[in-house]
């Protein structure tokens, strides 16, 4: 008999938030759950490793006790040290999240959770980052449960091409209000930022980021931004090749004599 | 007359590193320059945003004591703070680095010297990363200045395609040593990772991140590491989408009913 497959789960939102104690639950039903997942929130943390400084690992207790560690650094870092001292052997897919916020299009690259993914993928592992567009603490994680026990289950069974990971982002819907599942590409999207400037007690500024997000091509009917407004979970592959084939023949005129 | 372009410089070692002292005096020779750095370094952050708590911005007199502030934050969010609170109009041209090091192939993910060009590209602004494959503090960043200034004046004449910046990475040669300039795609590539356990003076065990660079395809002389391994210097164009076009065609299928 095949042995259950080996689900390395993580996130960026901690080992103690709610989205990856649902995915857990799910997980546990479709193979041998391990839990690496950081001691504290990450968001934000985009592909962060942590080399000016040492980690932890420790063993923790939310999940009944087995098989899972907190670790000091990014969602990067937690894929890192699980894969290279945690496990008892290579997982046969990582998911990470449930994030607790959107992670489309953009996002990816700031987002922990989807690094952790992309990490994955480098190693050479079927990788599935989900989020959640509702960034609420209490959450509703529950209503996309049928739908991302097909995705996991589906990449179990045709696994993924070599260095792809998933991009899954679930609409704040009801579980019926959800119209389907839909592959799609990275919309072009950009923040734009507004800082708050502050004062501190002393007089002196402090800023916090924030902003606003901007689907840069509202008409598209192919992005994941538009599969979402219009009550879709999408998938869009995500791999960590960032060439701009597009930019490559001007370039090489510009440079052909060298 | 037309004015002189307005250069923003930043980098991820920290606004007092050799390398962007260095960059600095090459772009002061073609335009305005205007300086937002990380205030400590800030190697391997990724495409990491302070979200979780505040930024702080100071002015500082290492190049002079005009347009340069420090920031407590990422290379990511010099950028953003600088576009947002500082410069007086937006930058003609964004130039981070130079990295003490490489950031050739995968490492574009994990550099914040590249991150900061990634989100240059995604303000709209054309933008530069270049590295020293040399980690040394007191590394020789002039060999390349001839090619570095040529890089730069190309992209200010030509400017880049939208949404496009450049990975740059300078062999660890002399001048007349360079072969010249490749352009070249992202290598697939990968870390292996061996992290170093130690205990602390309680005995109880913590890690460093450390591991060994792995070109995936040496065979293939497209890539940058092909080029700087043969004593050119490599320009691979970078964009911020990440969609694995080539996983596109089996997931439709495998979700083709939805």
């Amino acid at each position: 008999m095949k042995s259950a497959p080996l689900v390395l789960i993580t996130n960026d939102d901690g080992i103690t938030a709610p989205g990856i104690a649902h995915l857990v639950s799910i997980a546990r039903q479709l193979g041998d759950v391990f839990i690496v997942a950081p001691d504290k929130p990450q968001s934000g943390m985009g592909h962060a490793i942590t080399i000016n400084s040492t980690l932890r690992v420790h063993k923790t207790a939310y999940y009944g006790g087995t098989n899972e560690y907190s670790c000091s650094g990014t969602p990067v870092d937690c894929v890192k040290i699980a894969i290279n001292k945690l496990v008892p052997r290579k997982p046969d897919l990582i998911l990470s999240g449930i994030n607790h916020g959107s992670n489309l299009s953009i996002n990816v690259i700031y987002s922990g959770t989807m690094s952790a993914a992309v990490e994955g993928a480098v190693e050479g592992i079927p990788s599935i980052g989900f989020s959640l567009c509702d960034y609420a603490h209490e959450a509703d994680f529950t209503q996309a449960s049928p739908f991302l026990q097909r995705i996991i289950k589906n990449t179990i069974e045709n696994s993924l091409k070599k260095g792809v990971c998933l991009n899954v982002n679930i609409p704040k819907l009801k579980e019926d209000e959800i119209k389907g599942i839909k592959i799609c590409r990275q919309a072009d999207s950009m923040w734009v930022e507004e800082f708050d400037e502050r004062s501190d007690p002393y007089g002196r500024p402090y800023y916090w980021l924030t902003g606003e997000f901007k689907n840069l091509e509202p008409e598209a009917k192919d992005t994941d931004v538009w599969a979402n407004d219009n009550g879709y979970i999408s998938i869009v592959p995500i791999h960590a090749d960032m060439t701009a084939t597009v930019a490559m023949n001007d370039l090489k005129n510009q440079f052909a004599n060298d």
